[in-house]
């Protein structure tokens, strides 16, 4: 399979060119040249083609790229053809901010359950997605299949309760607390460090002040 | 001046060490070894002594890093003994999660005002912070320092608020939106691309099972 010689720089390029194309076939952009996808994504049209090359190439020489098909077989590779049942562990501001986010479940991912423990929360629901009591996860995950829980908790609660999932079967993790979770190494991880992000804005900054 | 010649991969590894050191003066450690940090934090210990020598290493031989002093001084390279002036653009689940976020202030980043279009929200605060209609914006940052803009609104308003803010002089753009800005030289931008990382995830679980 051609997946196993992609180097880890390629696979974090690809949710990239997967946006680009996306708005391309929102403007109904039928197809595109390297070098003019290279313009817009401001990396260079060798570059692009090398990294399409990864998967067979989809390029025809003097024709460029046909959008809506490069845009499917990223998706693809990316594992966007299939269905992944998500719940959030956390419904508080960002936890509500996942559930509503209305593209996640356009690209497959499909949001099931919210969990917390506060009891003004618990019953609501948003968008029609319920949330429930945290006594509840334990059956809910061991009853139901849920390929990756969102978690967006306090980081005192966070490693607790990624142990209990993957325990309870999950493998994919999308953590959103500011901690590096350790967990056995058939679980995925991607973790979405927030105050990172503002410190080297910060720093930067500060550079250019100096 | 010690910090042009840093790469900006030792920057991206700043605010890990910022983290780590944190938690251990909040659990009282008043001194660490690169050994033992190193094991915490799962990198070598050459890779910390070297990180930190690019500052004029803090470590003493024999007696490792004393971690309040180590913290401090990441915090200033950081830039975080400074205090930065936030705004936040779009009050919705993430604007609101990000006003309600208590570390972000403790580092000197302080929530000054949020602004939406929702009539619902103007009028409204959160944690004391007013949430104002986006019509006046262009006025407060006229009127007011800010130093970093957070955007937390759709991707076809991105684009053209942050090119106002700019020409208005704010020069950090916390970008949440899913859109890569293009901005002046001048400007530095850090985007959280919250979707990509979805898809990093699905990517690896789908190869996992394959």
């Amino acid at each position: 399979m051609y997946e196993k010689s992609i180097s880890s720089a390629v696979i974090k390029r690809l949710p990239r060119y997967y946006r680009y194309l996306g708005d391309l076939l929102e403007n109904e952009v039928v197809r595109i040249s390297s070098k003019e996808l290279s313009e817009k994504m401001q990396v260079t049209a060798s570059q692009i083609r090398q990294d399409l090359n990864n998967f067979g190439g989809f390029g025809q020489q003097g024709y460029g790229y046909n959008v809506e098909y490069l845009y499917n077989e990223i998706g693809k590779i990316l594992g966007l053809d299939k269905q992944y049942n998500v719940i959030v562990i956390g419904a508080g501001n960002l936890g509500q901010a996942i559930a509503n986010y209305p593209d996640f479940e356009k690209r497959g991912f499909i949001i099931r359950k919210l969990f917390d423990v506060n009891p003004r929360l618990i019953g609501m629901s948003i968008r029609g997605v319920d949330i429930c009591d945290i006594d509840e996860l334990e059956e809910y995950v061991k009853h139901n299949k849920v390929h990756i829980a969102a978690l967006t908790l306090p980081k005192n609660k966070a490693a607790q309760i990624a142990s209990d999932l993957v325990s309870w079967g999950v493998k994919g993790i999308w953590n959103f607390a500011p901690i590096d979770l350790r967990l056995p190494k058939d679980v995925r991880v991607e973790t979405v460090h927030l105050s990172d992000t503002l410190m080297r804005l910060s720093y930067s900054l500060k550079e250019m002040e100096e």
